[in-house]
């Protein structure tokens, strides 16, 4: 037994709000399919939040899902996606991108981040006919190294597509810790404009489970439900989705819950850095990556769980902690105690 | 506004037990995909029911979704599915199973059941090579058409199965009200003992979201994981699945729904027979097909929310009411009043 | 060793002509991948031939890849196409299409070819959400029943897609023996008019192998290149085929061998004809499909090599007799001659 | 109108006793889909050739193929491919093995092998459950890059797979000029121990069209056909690539013609050493990469075809040259001596 988990930000249900919002609903009765009353105003409040009054969007029940649905209908039958190397598409998804038969051209990135400059040589490259026909840019905002494109970043990449004639995806699984971040200059706003799709994450971020996946253009948005349908993502009881977003998004309870995960891991990078540790990767959302000597994370682990990213030297891994919505500062505190006993 | 939903079983959330069960985990952690303790025990109570201490068992969040992985997952590369013209897999999924790569050999089906016959020349016809390989018999326990295998059905159809080198799959979306049926002589047991892989519908039996997809025999489970994850039907929070699934089990509840629903659907035709209303299918389960005029239809519809199934004749349709866990009597003895008012 | 097979229309390698125009070819050298100066000639008289000046033409290795390349092009990732139940794509070509991810929607049929009445019920039908998307719609001219479509059937059809904003696709791997036989009102210029898409069949037609894949319009066309490649359907030696076209189509050699196959299914037919044997289909091109009595079959089938293609009744089956334009009419003749004699 | 091609090795369409084998079949008549006595004949001398009297021996149209119809076939739903980064299924097939629904894993490579300590850790980094499940490796003897793997490399890779219980798939294109290199131990024998499956090429070492498909198990063999129907690679006139491969083996045409290509590519090479002019790999087979200053490629170019692989340095280029077995020494003479007088 665990004193704290530090190693996802989706090891607790929901915020109770949300079980209060699901229990509002009682015994009345709705429409399949997600098109019953709740899902209209859900989807209401979100086409408000990114300015886009006119976008479709879709309540589905995973992130892995959202990007196969997402990207599965964005490309067509020749199509691939460009991701950076370290993107949750190119690793963490099993395939399931190319589940779908679409190769995802992986581009190297340091911190997470896609390049300019990897973008621009690969395009180039790609114009030989026999390779793959790159259509659509996905990018994590923010990534899966804890990092944050600034909206410069992004627009600069959303020029690059227009240029290329390729789509731009988001995912978004993370979104709220990135815009809540100090260090950001990119809001809900930014991604409605600049993406042409992508989702807001529920699951890591306060709902008990679901997704919002945005096609911003109505065009693009024509004959979707059917790839959502046909991927086995089109819940029957969107309406339970729907109350979950409608919940936390008329009064910004979904931000406030970004807002204190990126504080509680404030927080911990902190107390890590006043304790003398160092990061891999800059310290800007709610996943750090402290770097720890192994026999340190050998007296920690049976304490608390967190994941050992990759092996640093010979003696230290990057680690990764990660907070949430629901993390307790005293846990943090008493994590960091610990640690620093542990390390004597 | 309608006075009451007839259109499907999935029109209400869920059975307040299930909400309480999820409040009741409150800001507790677990560790994510299905890893954690609650999902173990709902495990171990599915293995109970269907006596397969062995089987492997998944929690994932919808029917379409629970076919396609499972179905995928059993079918090799050049594998077709079987199953009923009438099938869910064939109808109503938007061509789900085929976006895995697999062809439906659709069997003609006058009760929605598959008939020995059908099956039998359709395998002598495909011993070609030119024909597509035929792998799994996919069944659905109750049927689309509200109908009910009985169990002798069903171990014919096992034994086709076993002469043919076919596995047999199950779609149980609805396999509480076969169960409960009246006239069933098919239990949990027997869906454990004579199928090799099937899924047990949450959604439309009191769960806020999700199926429990089932591989019988652990051989056929290994690596299967990968699988649901590639398909984007692993949650993170399993335990949100989990947790409905203990508390539908632990005590016989999804039981008790689907005999409501099934009482509920019997009073229904029943009421309509006293009437003198007719049927396109015995009223076994949950799903009931009166014949009605059109004229009659035209007149209720907008009080009451039900399937237009197809033309029957010039003047009549074939209409599907279909009653849940949830339904209230007073609503049906309501109906029941307002048809014969309107018919007059 | 067979006296004669009359099985299929591939079982000569070739017209003399089609060999001699690639020992022509040398050790010259030419570019790869179809880019080369003979398959710019090729489809420069293919264009004459189908009225098309700016039609994109590509040569491929065989019919089931034709329809597999040219169908995954022309679907979204949502799409279905519909075909006859006797459809090669329905039945023949082992789940190739449902392979590229989307089903094939069969419509029965009595002659092979596809009914509006059919087709419009299924249409109707498919307006419902749940249903998979109807995007093409496939036809094979000549039919696998060896009957012909009339102008006037295919215009019908025209429409039909129009109506329903469904594209047209037609499978011409027998399209020589369509357009030559003695009841045909339809020619190669109609194809070009009234098809989005289609091919043109070489390898049961006088070519060594390969098949000439249509896109009638050149939007249709853009980036389609990359989905041959992608399917393993360009071929290096793309003059390979090409040379083969330019033989068969500069100075009619195509037609001239279809009218020759078509016949000597004539003489066949008549002659069996004469001695009493009855049809189940019309005999209108190089298929014929008399009724044999089993016992009779028993009796040649060690002379010569055909298709049993389904039982007629008890003591009859239907037969496939398939001529080419390489069939000897001698062959023919004593064909007829042993048959007579076998039946006393 | 070039002086002579030196882009590839498929710019000539067969050696001259390849033509005369297809015109000796004359106008007798085979069965269809390879079941006849020539592709009998030339499954023998292959199996002879490999020292596999039970291997499965396929024949298909041609490389891209061969690949997508061997791995789709040896990769369970949730199988990925490791290859090479510069691996022609990673780069040159616009994502033909990921349109079958799966990853390639592409690991870095300098020379255009697979390297044993990238194996290695690609391997142990995939034991996390979230990542995709290798399960075949793809090489290419000899690689793009024109180098061979030497016996004791692909048994290193063999006992490799057999730890991490993976098989070993071969791109043999090219194994003629792999074989027939001076600097080769590796033999046919050899793939046919160490590979599982593989194809040796035809298209680019002598044949029309064609490579030989094998699967060295008799168990991996077992539904393979219908595979290869299903994505269109079955030829109708199967014999027509039969007759070739007999023609090939039956006396060592097919290592006469490699070796010729390697001696004329050993030639060039010389003949640029000579000159002064370095390369970026080894030459070993019948592809070559001299590093040519821009300036000098401008002014060939005109007068010879050949691929500029990639930027070197501001000023100079890799560039590939490719012989064949149809490669006349003079037009390899004549280009030094071009090429010399152009670099003044």
């Amino acid at each position: 037994m665990y004193k704290h988990r530090f190693e996802n930000d989706y090891a607790e249900l929901a915020h109770p709000r949300i079980i209060e919002a699901l229990g509002r609903l009682g015994t009345h009765q709705y429409a399949g399919y997600s098109q019953d009353r709740i899902c209209q105003e859900a989807v209401a409040v979100i086409r408000e939040t990114i300015k886009r009054p006119n976008a479709g969007v879709h309540f589905v029940a995973g992130g892995t899902q959202a990007n196969l649905v997402g990207l599965g209908w964005l490309l067509s039958s020749i199509g691939a996606v460009i991701a950076a190397d370290t993107g949750h598409i190119n690793v963490y998804e099993a395939g399931a991108v190319e589940a779908t038969g679409h190769k995802v051209c992986a581009v190297p990135s340091s911190d997470g981040k896609l390049e300019p400059q990897s973008l621009h040589e690969l395009m180039e490259v790609h114009q030989q006919e026999e390779l793959v026909t790159p259509e659509v840019i996905f990018l994590s905002q923010s990534t899966e190294l804890g990092n944050i494109y600034r909206k410069s970043e992004i627009e600069r990449i959303r020029e690059f597509c227009n240029h290329w004639n390729l789509l731009l995806y988001i995912d978004g699984a993370r979104i709220g810790s990135a815009i809540t971040s100090d260090v950001s200059d990119f809001g809900m706003a930014d991604i409605g404009e600049l993406a042409d799709a992508f989702f807001i994450g529920g699951t890591k971020n306060g709902a008990l489970f679901g997704e919002a996946l945005v096609m911003v253009n109505p065009e693009l948005d024509r004959g979707f439900r059917s790839a959502i349908r046909q991927r086995g993502a089109l819940l029957a009881k969107g309406y339970a989705v729907g109350a979950q977003f409608h919940e936390l998004f008329k009064d910004g309870l979904y931000f406030g819950l970004a807002e204190h995960a990126n504080t509680m891991a404030r927080r911990l990078s902190e107390g890590l850095d006043t304790l003398g540790y160092t990061f891999w990767q800059d310290c800007e959302t709610n996943q750090i990556f402290p770097l720890l000597s192994n026999q340190l994370i050998a007296r920690i682990q049976n304490d608390y769980a967190f994941h050992i990213w990759e092996k640093y030297d010979e003696d230290h891994s990057i680690v990764r902690l990660v907070t949430s919505g629901a993390t307790p500062s005293e846990k943090v505190d008493e994590f960091l105690v610990d640690l620093a006993e542990a390390d004597t």
